[in-house]
């Protein structure tokens, strides 16, 4: 065999020209670094344009998502510096003579629903949560499975832990659920959350647990490219509108995604080893499945959500339905948490309003908040507060 | 259950809200209609960008990957009409003022390495093999293994077919290989793998089949979002160039990634039931696997690969080593096969003078080529004609 290693080294050359090949679409000099963290963790926001009348800056770092106007150099480089910051993922855009880019030096383009940015890493202590580290990894399976309520396949994320595949044990289930205008993606790509659960139970802080990203979006089978060749977008978004009203969603997770891990995954079927969390619209998801189902779940977070402030029928009928299940979902639920992302957050007074209603029905909860508004800032920093409360 | 309809009636004011106030940064008055597939498959690309000087379409069917311009109308809108196409999938961009964007039209992103466009789907028999269809879908699966042979963890996709999960069978394996600056990700987001062994298996047309689809750019563990935030695309590249010619991943493949796949699932383990495919850079790592493993694959794809042409020494070893080997190869391999985008592909020049040296060492093998270049559409065809070859 060491002989031969000849052979492998001349290929250098070939490989080299099939890298060199592909398509080089950005004509770049010389490539700019961006985005550069300095020493200090404030960020240089670079882009080689020099077509373009302007450059803007925007993302989860700008105050309020507000686009920052960069300035352009001599050699036709757009720049902006801006921070320091603490650690933490963000998600930026460039904009370009008012279209949205991505920055192309920056390889790490992150999704939900049709909604793609570049991350930036601050590092620091919050990160390292978030980061894919040295630890055992668990399995992330893309699992479609068979929705009887809605009559097709749908499709979800399935996270089993590293110990799964050669262990006898059966394991308690988190049901995690995307935002408005999401998929089953999101929490991956945008929230990390099977690496958030491998550092968190290599570090002995989460038990080994499954976690069930399923798809809530009605009208959706799954994620963009993962749908039918017929199915537009436009379709897409008369569906949604129809369905996410019908409540068969929660009764989807009920009748079909439950039933179908507890046949499928060795798990233990019982309210003390479910979660159930989600943000914004899939808070809803959550908020409705509990409700119709208070015995289900031990552990529940509602992220970034609340019911409509100005409907009073929805706080007589919620303030009803509380009144019939709070024994329950008291005895039931070990920890009933609700967090927003401080007055930022599109969801805040909402959520400050439906929780009267749970105080009058003297419904035991926690309330959280933290800056951040209605993102994914918040909602990573959430998944990771809520998981070492489950199951203890 | 039924009088609580009401409540998740109610909801849909909620839901609405949480969707409408999700961040919508691309302030469009109407939206624009894009990707618009006409009735005789020619395609009509909009742009709403009053403020921008020009916007281009560049893409897998603008001829030579060329930049066409599009004409801007009066409410600011870029529009461009081109083809009739036949059946296929296509990757576009848009180039605004020089700098290339994506279609915020179309939520359909494919990604080979760090190179993002959007999908055209122009339907009809060929994209109907590539379509996530209503047959049972087998699971996807995003696995960490163990490389001695590099001293880290790596990340593999697998797919399983859908009856693995409920049968004891041992199943055959094809390890399927991206091109110079992919990753694992390639041959699912832009190949549609997984749904072509789908439909094909459904079809009877090719036996239920595990298929590996591993990183081949050893300085990366994994694709860009799955890798330690140290991990800058700078470094990536460094290393890559420095590996690539090593040897190793060659080696990795026969003592990581084959023993890790052969323990973990249930595999048949012998040369009739191992198949091997690859394009550009991973077609060399299919030559160069099977050349010092002459004895591994019963079924081998090389696509869009070849020498370097102008280096005689590499074709002298090439020869020497086809020499010793040719016995074997001959016994063992029941389907060799070569395939090229025809003469617009960068590598069909070298492929053919490469098989030249097959030819004088009497190695039996098949070539084809069909028209695309250096390209996806030539690739994703390939994995299509090549599955129902094997194990047969």
């Amino acid at each position: 065999m060491k002989k031969n290693i000849v052979l492998f080294l001349i290929l250098f050359l070939v490989v080299q020209f099939y890298v060199i090949a592909q398509p080089q679409l950005q004509e770049q000099p010389v490539p700019v670094v961006s985005p550069e963290v300095k020493q200090d963790n404030s960020v240089v926001f670079r882009l080689r344009a020099p077509e373009a009348k302007s450059v803007q800056l925007t993302g989860t770092m700008t105050p309020g998502h507000s686009k920052l106007d960069m300035v352009k150099n001599e050699d036709g480089i757009f720049e902006i510096t801006i921070g320091p910051f603490d650690s933490d993922y963000h998600g930026y855009n460039f904009i370009v003579d008012g279209i949205i880019t991505l920055d192309p030096n920056n390889n790490i383009v992150v999704r939900d629903g049709s909604y793609y940015e570049n991350r930036l890493i601050i590092p620091g202590k919050l990160t390292d949560v978030y980061d894919v580290k040295d630890v055992p990894h668990g399995k992330l399976t893309a699992v479609w499975y068979p929705s009887p309520t809605f009559g097709m396949q749908r499709r979800m994320l399935v996270y089993t832990p590293y110990e799964y595949e050669n262990s006898t044990k059966s394991y308690p289930v988190l049901y995690l659920l995307h935002g408005g205008g999401g998929d089953e993606e999101a929490w991956v790509s945008q929230g990390h959350a099977n690496y958030i659960l491998d550092n968190l139970i290599a570090q002995g802080q989460v038990e080994p647990t499954i976690v069930v990203i399923p798809n809530g979006s009605i009208g959706q089978q799954a994620a963009p490219n993962d749908r039918s060749n017929s199915y537009s977008a436009k379709v897409d978004r008369a569906i949604d509108m129809r369905s996410m009203y019908s409540g068969k969603y929660e009764e989807s997770i009920a009748n079909d995604i439950i039933p179908y891990v507890e046949k499928n995954y060795r798990v233990i079927k019982d309210a003390n080893h479910r979660a159930l969390a989600g943000l914004s619209m899939g808070g809803l998801h959550v908020l409705n499945t509990f409700m119709f189902h208070p015995d289900m779940f031990g552990y529940i977070n509602v992220m970034s959500s609340g019911w409509f402030t100005t409907d009073e029928k929805m706080y007589a009928d919620g303030d009803k339905r509380l009144s019939e299940i709070a024994m329950t979902l008291n005895k039931t639920v070990k920890c009933l948490r609700f967090t927003q992302g401080g007055p930022d957050d599109i969801a805040y007074n909402n959520g400050k309003e439906m929780l009267k209603v749970f105080d009058k029905n003297k419904i035991k909860y926690e309330f959280s908040e933290m800056p951040g508004g209605h993102s994914w800032n918040v909602w990573r920093q959430d998944l990771k507060d809520f998981v070492p409360r489950m199951f203890n």
